[in-house]
């Protein structure tokens, strides 16, 4: 309908009406980059797009053939095909991303609070890694050196990298198992958060002084995402 | 411990310990293609592996650039990487398929019992579609013509297909949001059953003669997993 | 509030409180046979009802002891007591069916996307079955001739059916572990879908020639729900 | 293999091959009254059965037409078919019960800590209801007189009864959202636990005075299920 | 924006991309005491706050150290900590409460029909218990006597109770695995409801004569939440 | 049975039966601080205990009012009450911890990849907060300064902290909702990890020299768990 349009309270019934199909969909669509309420447990129905006409658009994404811009510090580049790319993703657990390392590019240790990684190299070799959780005998690193066709796990919530030791670019298709994963890289949370941490925590919970931790903060934090 | 070697009573409790560990694994690698009764839910640790000396293994594939032999009637190959070739994918929601298109090659229609499939077009060309539960307005269809770096979603328990119209080989990753996802190609379960479903049953269920069901039913059923 | 009445933002104030709790419950009455969004995991309140003045509306449905028509090619019909019917029944996982079959009535091979089906005979006898996923061993199907007071279940997502194959009519009764469990006719979703699957799939996928699949697209696909 | 022999260790490493699979059955199947540990989210294969040449007779029970024995004091009985009688129902989140309803006789109030019902009346009326949880205006009754055909929802853990006022007996069938629903029947767990809770803690409770308590306490308490 | 501006289709529009963040707060900041449909299953953003300029307020409560008012006839009071008091714990499936028990005060034999909970004594000492659903063996009381620092778990649904035995004042926090547990008396619901359930029933229920039951209901019950 | 007696088929068999119960409890019990495979995601039995003799031990916690021992670099000391000290908690989806603060004590910042908590303080004064996800806004920061009877949320899988400002000690006990949430200090899995992450992922993670890291990496890095 036209903007500016005074509405009465039919049309309000019957927009409440068309409304309820189209909730989640408004949350994915409209503000996809803040704090969007959603729920995500098993599947009521088929699937739910937005434009019944055109459905497939909702269900779609191109472009994950193109090289992502690895032109920053950390020389890596993320592109989510998530709940933000494919509205139709909306309550069926899953989501891919394209990574692309520079030579010598690296993917930093980070998390994802809602989602499992399950990694695979279309090309050029990687050095992985993750780290367990606190355990009686510290915290275990498992690594491996992965060359093309390789695959490897990340569970949730665990910090992992991949890092690009060679002099040729690599290329990575992952897959996790949410919608909507969640990235924290740990540098930026923890030494580039907005406002900053305060030094006082900061110096205590890495054990320098806070100089050290100025200078860790005076860092520039890419988001590679 | 050396085989054939009497146990005790005592070594029973120590094996109890040890085993609990290592109970849903055990499941997993011996009986892969067997009925396997596992549970997933929600991760209760950070991961499971089977031999703590080199853990990596039970989180590491090899092997997926390799093209899968689609020398079959169907033309095409799915090679799975899920929980029966990732021991560690267990409870981990997620799994992996590459799958290999020769020239008008086809993976048949089929359906994932406990999966959603994201399907990313790696080389080449694919037209893929999916069709909906019974609705008032009859099976509805949704179609797309697939091109390198497209990604599309087959939404969980849909029938669905890819075929690759070219002249040139394809070639494709599906990410599923099941350690197991299950494939049920619905041509082999139909008419290729074993043993056979009946004709009376599938006759009148296609509304055809039982001639047009023993014809169907006398193909030779290729499984493309 | 009348119709047409135009509405202040105050009011729109007071229409969001009310809303609120209407979200879902308007998703199902509004739209039950569309693509309906809503969530179902676990339950956060007693049970959510859309007229507090007479609740029981919304967990009750009567006419489950009437007979369905079953004067259709199939010889069977379902009535379904879902959350469509009862729209109480939303997110509490479970919901109702009735089937009635005339003699030699048959419910065809068919799946439900999400829901596993325990089935009870009421009346007459029933040669019921379902087949497996794809396997080592290829499709295995399962059968039973099943009398009054038998019940059998059909797990979540594979291909099943009953067949009345006796000259008195059967009624059974089924329960469903969805609130909006789906239905996949095979027949009508392969070979009657809107529009028609390409014939150069099923040709392929049914490894016939293409008069054989036009043949089979041409019978009047019944949808007995 | 034949009872008493001694075994050995590679023995035992086969039978941990076999076992794994069984693992939940043998629960099921040999501690059916009592605290069995099983894991029952999602599906993770087809399903699960303890004899791979007789499988149907893990998802196949027989008799749920034969009336229950109505001769105690509540004048009711419950059939229960849950994974206690049908093992393949683990881990697919659904199970029946048939009640039988003598003249006057009540299924008393009770909850099913772990599961929705959803109940039909096949022969008879009844009066039925629940009572919600805690509110600020009180813990609400909803009540509907049912008559053959009728279906009402009772939501999980809420307190419900079933009651057949009528002269003549009465049948309803329920399906549970759980496999293994539980039952708590309030008098007998309130008044008749073993040992007693109490009579300080039940005077105060329903703060009359312990001789009432005491009144309360002597009945035989009849279990209907 | 000022009440009574009439507002426009833009306005609408607008809004409509605001509110998708804050259904499921309105839900529970407007209607916390009623029967409020949200959906609550894995957490699909870090969290979600209405404000987002004092986002805190939604993740904070004060004054679970003040003592409840204990002056009623159970002697007990519960201070909830939920979803209702802290609307962003929206979706994240816990909650917690502080019990005070006067002396001989008691928390009365209750279930919560969605939560487990774990309770740990602060002050004082606690006669604690809870009573197994029906068994083969009848209904097992598991009771304990709990001092300061001293933890218990009642597993969900099932009912439970804590009596301060002592001459002096007891405290506890309880912790319960869901946003809104839900609080079943199961005096208030048995023999307090609105209206109240039939003596028939009770009659029956209890075994025990008309007058007995009108006794119960004659009591003025005291929800002590 | 006595330790070091043969045994035979037969009372293997029997063993089978007792042991389903008991799976994982002993894997609980028996690998507490090793990697358990278990399944947690909802209750199928009221619950489950090793020894039904003394069934109280398995749902049973004492100490927690002791304090804990703060006598460490950090200040602070974590006693976790989870699975691994309350077998009983298996499947039922929630746990506690007590946390002690020497003066200028801190709970450095880590995540639970498994768990959200909900902290409430019991003595004295907190500084606490916790950093979201990656944003179009960076890294969010939320704190609050916290007294006696404060609550306060920290969402599942964010880097969150809590910091004892004051003079003196504080105590404080938090809800969390997993039976084993895991933790994820960051320090310690960054810097301090078995064998340690490599100075070249670290140097461009954090974009600071290799000397600032081998810094870093030679603190002594304490887990207050």
């Amino acid at each position: 309908m036209p903007p500016n349009t005074l509405i009465s309270s039919k049309d309000l019934i019957s927009y409440r009406k068309e409304m309820a199909c189209h909730i989640l969909l408004f949350a994915l669509l409209a503000l996809a980059s803040s704090r969007v309420m959603a729920s995500d447990p098993s599947q009521l129905q088929d699937f739910c797009v937005a434009d019944l006409k055109s459905p497939t658009d909702d269900i779609f994404f191109s472009g994950l053939d193109m090289p992502g811009n690895t032109s920053n510090q950390l020389g890596s580049k993320v592109m989510q095909v998530n709940v933000n790319q494919i509205a139709g993703l909306n309550t069926l657990g899953i989501s891919l991303a394209r990574i692309d390392y520079a030579p010598y590019g690296l993917n930093p240790p980070h998390t994802h609070p809602r989602a499992t990684e399950i990694l695979t190299v279309l090309e050029g070799t990687l050095y992985v890694g993750f780290v367990t959780s606190n355990t009686n005998n510290g915290n275990l690193i498992f690594t491996k050196m992965l060359k093309k066709g390789d695959v490897f796990v990340f569970p949730e919530g665990l910090i992992h990298f991949q890092f690009n030791y060679g002099p040729t670019p690599a290329v990575a298709v992952a897959a996790l198992s949410s919608q909507n994963l969640g990235v924290i890289t740990i540098a930026n949370a923890v030494f580039g958060s907005n406002p900053p941490i305060s030094d006082a925590v900061l110096a205590k919970a890495f054990q320098v002084g806070k100089d050290t931790i100025k200078y860790l903060q005076a860092q520039f934090w890419v988001d590679n995402n």
